[in-house]
């Protein structure tokens, strides 16, 4: 058993153009690093935002705490709450923005599909 | 852009004699339906548990919400809050238990690796 943190203290701030306000606490290895998927935490604060751009991977992002607004390849922005989940498709345009400010749970990875409820 | 909900309201009780006051909110695929890797929610209710058993994949529990208490191997109970996380390998033994309840994500796959600092 390993243990580590993904708390705001030990978040941190990607040097990312498209991310304004955000820190991130990486909760696995990095795709960049050679895994095959990668969850991290990101914290955006009230007026932030992850902006427009195509998913390199299939992508969820869980809201865990607070609110924004989500678009995908449409570009109309829609409200999400905590307890809320979007997926976007591989290349697929998406941005997030929070007046409020969030935290969300952000998954990715080749080949990843949102959880679909049985019919 | 896909959206879906991981509230309690959505949330499962799985049919897992190991899981005692567990209610589970996926939030990919399952495995067992053929991904790769998955992410789920599990919502833990006071005095609840994830039994003993061994990570059928290598694993991340990063708690959201509460606190409560986590094994690995070794057997030894530690206690663990919200903001913290573990990481158990592929075949450990592990427990997780909440005396006053908690909200964990759990993401596994195979070659999943818990993010360490860089040195």
């Amino acid at each position: 058993m390993e243990r580590f943190s993904f708390g705001p203290d030990v978040a941190f701030a990607a040097g990312d153009e498209r991310l304004d306000g955000v820190a991130i606490a990486p909760l696995s290895q990095s795709i960049f690093e050679g895994s095959r998927f990668q969850a991290a935490i990101f914290r955006v604060a009230p007026g932030g935002r992850i902006a427009r751009h195509p998913a390199t991977y299939p992508q969820i992002l869980a809201v865990l705490d607070g609110s924004g607004e989500v678009s995908g390849g449409s570009g109309v922005a829609e409200p999400i709450v905590a307890g809320e989940a979007v997926f976007w498709s591989q290349g697929e345009e998406h941005e997030t923005k929070t007046a409020a400010g969030l935290t969300a749970l952000i998954v990715e990875g080749e080949g990843l599909q949102p959880f679909r409820r049985p019919a």
